[in-house]
């Protein structure tokens, strides 16, 4: 594995990777969706999976989607429109819909590392995750609270990934992420919420081509601590952090009232809030939107998106999962990825 | 005052007591307003404010709003549609519009024992409060945390009220309020859930009539604690809560994952979504619905209704409140007395 990110080549863009996810959950069921939905001008993508159960799963749905074995990503923009490209990963034990098996955590993981090895190699432009499904993988000891940190690992040393979802109506970040609330309360540092507002920031100018983007930051306690009579952390953490992102030039404000920046009027003052905890960010958006939300890991040196709902081992097989969350995933790595190339152009020639 | 919570007497709706809240806010200008919605159908209701101060903001208003001083609540029958009765409520200090001012603190807090022992008496039907100013209260002395715990004390001893949130899309009860959230996190037990949850399972019966209300309990921690790996609080505090709700024929099930129980979908398959702490409970009733929200302080001998914003001290004296939160809190509030009303003729019929 190349211990370089490789610069995208020029010229046509590259497929991007899509991971099997727990394929026990829907994540099958939903790439296949996606590449049916091709024709509407869906960029190029290659599943990392097994093709058999794929090709199995198809079947069992009533969905024509011939499969094709890939084994190099560059394969798949010849042959995308007219079969699924499929990078092969064997699973451990065979698949039985709904049920995780611990058996196959190494497969979902392997999934993963060598969708990050082919953006690192140049060969793939993004990754696209399906949904895991953390317990198996935590009993199975996996030591990473998700894939936004797990991905932060690959990266390497140094790397802070921030989870952004977004839905057209509203983007939200969590400053703290998975861990529990008393955590969430205990772990927030002024440092973190900076190191946050700062990814954040230029993530908006770069993947969103928002110039000066707006940055809302929600206060920790109901009413952002009513002048400290609601909890001093208000006060005595976020504040310093606007402080300190204002300083470095970020147009950041707040601490805002949680419960009163989210309706319609709110939203239209900011392009971006950033909230102090798990729920405080997905309560909002996924209140809004639910299936159309689109989880964005930002400050890695590869694009990664995913949809923002989880395995729904409940209707697994069924065929009722909606795609649409990782079909937007998949336009909107694409358009990242686009935006990063042009960025990168961009500063090469000045370079020169 | 009486000692003992009058009952309704039969024949037509007693009016109902709007207090004055923060003077310096949009209180009065909201009163003002609703009672221009007269002829909407509203229910009669009277101010107790400070009659020449309304007479003043109606006219730097530009609204055509007779006043009339009142001096029993049985006199706004007669009155209502002609001129907004007024119950005089002397203030300390001449009201400066955005700038509350601690000499009129009492003012404050005595509009609202007003309302109550009208209540008591039998003379008022149900209080309608406009929004307070909390900081301006506490820093004058007041002891309550806002509303709903300085109503359950003028109640008595063993009331427990609770604050329910209502809009026509959804409802929802904090079960702890106005507290820090770290607080909110230490003072959650499994006693607060259940005696919130029986609050909540009687006012759907009478205050709805929802004859077997579905109650949703939200966990405390992202997605309900994901099995004990985001916290142990919902394994260990919020489901024993659920489980000793069922077994007093309640219908109550959880802990659900938060971010995810507030969609539309979602929704649907719950009357009211018990909620664990403040921002949990707000941030998606705001979000949906901003200025149509509904507080009604259940679990009183009393009706007691809010609009669900405060006191937005950088538009009062503009004329830009909307008055719609209000006007909806008292349409509530007469409709609860009316079903209160009937399930108590109807308790007592049963009796004889």
């Amino acid at each position: 594995m190349s211990s370089v990110a490789g610069p995208a080549p020029a010229g046509a863009p590259l497929p991007l990777a899509l991971t099997m996810g727990e394929p026990a959950g829907i994540g099958g069921e939903l790439t296949l969706k996606a590449w049916l939905a091709r024709g509407t001008g869906l960029p190029t993508f290659f599943a990392i999976d097994e093709p058999d159960r794929l090709a199995a799963l198809a079947a069992q749905l009533g969905m024509v989607v011939p499969i094709a074995r890939i084994d190099k990503p560059a394969q798949a923009l010849r042959l995308f429109q007219a079969a699924l490209p499929v990078f092969p990963q064997p699973l451990s034990a065979p698949v039985q819909t709904g049920v995780p098996d611990h058996a196959n955590a190494n497969a979902v993981l392997s999934s993963i590392d060598r969708a990050v090895e082919f953006c690192r190699m140049g060969s793939a432009g993004g990754i696209v995750t399906n949904p895991i499904h953390k317990r198996t993988l935590y009993e199975s000891g996996f030591l990473h609270a998700g894939h936004t940190e797990y991905l932060a690992h690959l990266a390497g040393a140094g790397t802070q990934s921030v989870m952004l979802l977004v839905s057209p109506e509203l983007r939200v970040v969590p400053v703290t992420v998975h861990v529990s609330l008393r955590q969430a309360v205990e772990r927030l540092t002024t440092a973190n919420i900076v190191a946050c507002g700062r990814v954040v920031a230029a993530a908006m100018r770069i993947d969103f081509m928002i110039a000066q983007p707006r940055i809302a930051v929600a206060g920790l306690n109901p009413h952002a601590g009513e002048s400290g009579a609601l909890g001093h952390e208000d006060d005595k953490v976020v504040a310093p952090a606007i402080r300190e992102l204002r300083q470095l030039g970020i147009n950041a404000f707040g601490p805002l009232s949680a419960d009163t920046m989210f309706h319609a009027a709110a939203r239209a003052k900011y392009d971006v809030a950033l909230c102090m905890y798990h729920d405080q960010a997905l309560i909002p958006i996924k209140t809004i939107d639910f299936w159309g939300g689109v989880n964005v890991t930002i400050g890695l040196p590869f694009v990664r998106t995913s949809p923002d709902h989880g395995t729904a081992l409940d209707i697994a097989g069924t065929g009722a999962a909606d795609a649409g969350s990782l079909i937007a995933s998949i336009r909107f790595a694409s358009e990242i990825a686009e935006r990063r190339r042009v960025a990168a152009g961009a500063s090469s020639s000045a370079a020169q």
